[in-house]
């Protein structure tokens, strides 16, 4: 069935097939086992899939999960842009069904979940004037085992995001349990130094390595701009030319303010967003 | 050889009706967003009932989470174990459905799903002569905001129980990120230190506070025994006279051996797994 982008009602697939429900003993359910992409799809076509699901994979093989076959999800893709060429998807794989308290079953066959859902409509100026963000108390511990990965172990991103009610402020800055600054709640995080040195906070003990930011490291090299990957304090992060947020979702956005200090000149911003479109799109 | 679950159709309610899914935009499933329990049910009751729902709706609160009515939950146990009268059961509370990605919905309602499967079946031996286990490669990342509380963010007792295939392996010690020994990967922990101190891992920068721990930590009082939240290493744990391994399905485990390290006498365990009878069963 369709769906209705008006009603904002969102079309599912469960294993290849309409469905708005998964069975209760599900592993993604009962252990966060499991991990998820969410991804722009306009007019039918995924930008970036074969990162995507290059990254998909190999997500689930760090949690031991057998990824599904690309054909598989790329029909699935299909299945759902013919009623909305235009949304949101959200790719889910969990290890499946059953097994014996933590232990994984002997046998298990992974689910997928491709649900699409109306593209979030974010205030035009968000990209041309920057976003206000703040630094949230709640604290990324420091697991070196799931690092990177996008697995449905969420909980300090929802209690994070609940930390503000206020609409002016687009995003949340965590920073680990030793104080290092590593992502927005939603996003990845670059800054400029030096006017043209991008850095990014190293994710190797925290942190979601998103699609968009892995494509910002190649493109900067690629367009002869040294972008580095290391420790990132407030301090530091408050002393860069510019801030910029990065996710599949929503491009790019410069912050323009966090807390008390505030920045006015997004070159960089526009730069990057230019890079990405470029890439997205060859033709452009 | 435990018994297989399989061997038994396991019996599900979802808000308090029979269901085998539950709604694919949960946010259990989404994020981990909830908390759980498990427990024995003999003759239809279930031990220390009003401890787990203590429990429950404490680890709800952490969450911000709305605790279900006691009343609805006893319902649930009764209309379950009318049909199954010993069982493991299981209690899940989920956020619920919906919100725009982490964000919290503005209304929201719980999701209770209450789930019974067969009464593991533990190799009478173990009470008798004790456990062998192991330590785990797998660290426990340390978040205080999520200590304790028995969400559904497990990946790390998940990646933990996948270290061993060894049947006479029967549980897995966790070490947290500094080297502290926390827990099993499904139980709590106790060691006895001079004859009559108990001593169990502090919990309040990782591991899982279970209903049966902090029964013993009572009992241990009232009973005259001296008992200490502490940090424990690895030396301190291979010292120790005696090492117990509780939770509500294994009632008390004696540990017979560690790696190396082997223990042959199990006094403290017969006592306090006398006390935790008396304890489910005053008439006793």
């Amino acid at each position: 069935m369709p769906a209705d982008s008006n009603t904002g009602m969102a079309l599912t697939l469960v294993d290849g097939k309409p469905a708005d429900s998964i069975p209760a003993d599900d592993r993604g359910l009962a252990y966060g086992d499991g991990v998820f992409r969410t991804m722009a799809v306009r007019a039918g076509k995924a930008p970036l899939w074969s990162r995507h699901y290059t990254k998909l994979s190999a997500d689930c093989r760090a949690l031991a999960i057998t990824p599904p076959d690309e054909t598989l999800l790329l029909e699935d893709l299909r299945h759902i842009t013919a009623g909305m060429p235009d949304c949101a998807l959200k790719i889910t794989v969990t290890r499946g069904s059953g097994g014996r308290g933590y232990a994984m079953p002997g046998t298990v066959i992974p689910r997928r979940i491709v649900a699409a859902s109306p593209l979030p409509d974010y205030p035009a100026e968000y990209v041309a004037q920057g976003v206000s963000v703040r630094y949230c108390r709640q604290r990324l511990a420091l697991q070196p085992a799931l690092a990177g990965v996008k697995h449905l172990n969420r909980l300090e991103n929802v209690l994070a995001r609940a930390e503000w009610h206020d609409p002016s402020i687009a995003e949340g800055l965590l920073l680990d349990t030793d104080g290092a600054v590593i992502e927005g709640t939603r996003c990845n995080l670059f800054l400029v130094e030096r006017g043209n040195v991008l850095i990014t906070p190293d994710l190797s003990r925290c942190g979601v390595a998103g699609v968009t930011r892995d494509a910002v490291i190649e493109l900067a090299e690629k367009n002869g701009m040294d972008c580095r990957l290391e420790t990132v304090s407030c301090e530091r992060l408050e002393a860069a030319s510019e801030v910029l947020l990065v996710n599949s979702l929503i491009g790019v956005w410069p912050v323009a303010r966090i807390e008390a200090r505030t920045w006015d000149r997004f070159e960089t911003a526009t730069r990057v967003r230019k890079w990405l479109h470029v890439l997205a799109d060859p033709s452009v």
